[in-house]
């Protein structure tokens, strides 16, 4: 899929994680140039911010803005710093439980895909890019595709884009992909995944926890593709 | 429209602006406890602030909280520094053109709704009050009913409502009101306008200007109702 001429800019959201990372790949090898947007929402541990860096800058972006919304101050989510960080829920992970866990922060793809689309707004792009995935998971409903339908319905209507007659894409190639075809997709692209950063609670020397639901879903991705995590090996 | 016991929190964006006020005092006569939140986006001038700040403690808000994003750096409108503000559009504004001005701020209003939402979320709260207008307004997109309309089906998507089978509300009172309509009802609950401020370019005693489209709106919505502004007399 390449996008037409004069809509090739794209603006994605860069976490640091290995998913935006190849979302964000994705989106380069369909034609896009990257207009990559961090956002650092008062998570626990500024290592993410440095691997979104590093990131952009293996991405070839063409700029790389970082903005700060303190969403801490609300509080609701093990995130940013409310109660304890779940661990070892391998089974519940397996489960596909209902529950939504306590690293769930209140509508936080809602914030970063409106900033987003402020920014591809201004710069005239039509292409948001998130790295949003329904089958690997923990649960979050920001991340199901009736929830990225949604906000591309809302863009449009939201902007010039939609009095004009035009409109917005969300982008979430990784939408119905597991851990493992994601962790393939992106070594098939060359990724490196070394770069990137995954766990919500890292230890002192910022290792990752290996614990973690972000951990686990990484460790289970990686293994059922049968490729090494460059992180841990 | 009383809410129901258990519901009785609503989130309300206030922006220190007439509108805003009134709808925030229409909902607390509703029964709200209004839980007050300002975004400081970038504007040009603080003034709206100390406004916010009047108006939420005279309406008796539970909590007032501000937060900062910084819109500016992403561009795109005379509110947050680029461009000119237009002035003297009088004529322009009783056609209702088409055009969206260059006080237009791209995605302005869902941001702000996203911040709303994630506060609301985290309280328990699922009721978020804005204080848009469809019919006496700059053209903005995002100030459409039809825009309300696809924000409040996201946001039930988007959070922990969504999966557990409820959902929010955007209240909108003065969606179908013209201005003159709102500055009645306001003096009908009894505000004091004179804390409010409109102005998007104020003079360097902060005094309105009389001349950018707000100060037009707000002069031609206190003439049509007949009411003194107190701010200007």
């Amino acid at each position: 899929m390449t996008p037409s001429s004069g809509y090739r800019k794209a603006v994605v959201l860069l976490s640091g994680g290995l998913d935006s990372y190849t979302a964000a790949a994705i989106a380069k090898g369909e034609g896009f140039d990257l207009y990559a947007l961090t956002v650092w929402y008062g998570q626990r541990h500024s290592i993410e911010l440095d691997a979104a860096r590093q990131v952009a800058s293996s991405l070839g972006v063409v700029t790389h803005r970082e903005m700060s919304v303190d969403l801490a101050s609300f509080g609701g989510s093990a995130l940013t710093g409310q109660g304890e960080v779940p661990k070892d829920r391998s089974i519940a992970l397996d489960q596909k439980s209902d529950e939504i866990p306590a690293t769930y922060v209140p509508a936080r793809n809602t914030i970063l895909l409106s900033l987003a689309l402020a920014w591809a707004e201004s710069i005239g792009s039509y292409d948001l890019v998130i790295g949003v995935n329904a089958l690997d998971y923990s649960g979050y409903p920001d991340c199901r595709p009736e929830y990225i339908s949604a906000f591309e319905r809302l863009a449009s209507v939201a902007t010039r884009a939609g009095v004009g007659g035009n409109h917005f894409r969300v982008r979430a190639p990784l939408l119905e992909m597991d851990k493992a075809d994601i962790v393939r997709e992106g070594c098939r692209l060359g990724l490196d995944y070394g770069l990137t950063h995954s766990c919500y609670e890292p230890l002192r020397d910022n290792s990752p926890c290996g614990r973690c639901d972000s951990c686990q879903l990484r460790a289970k991705g990686f293994a059922e593709a049968g490729l090494p995590d460059p992180l841990v090996f």
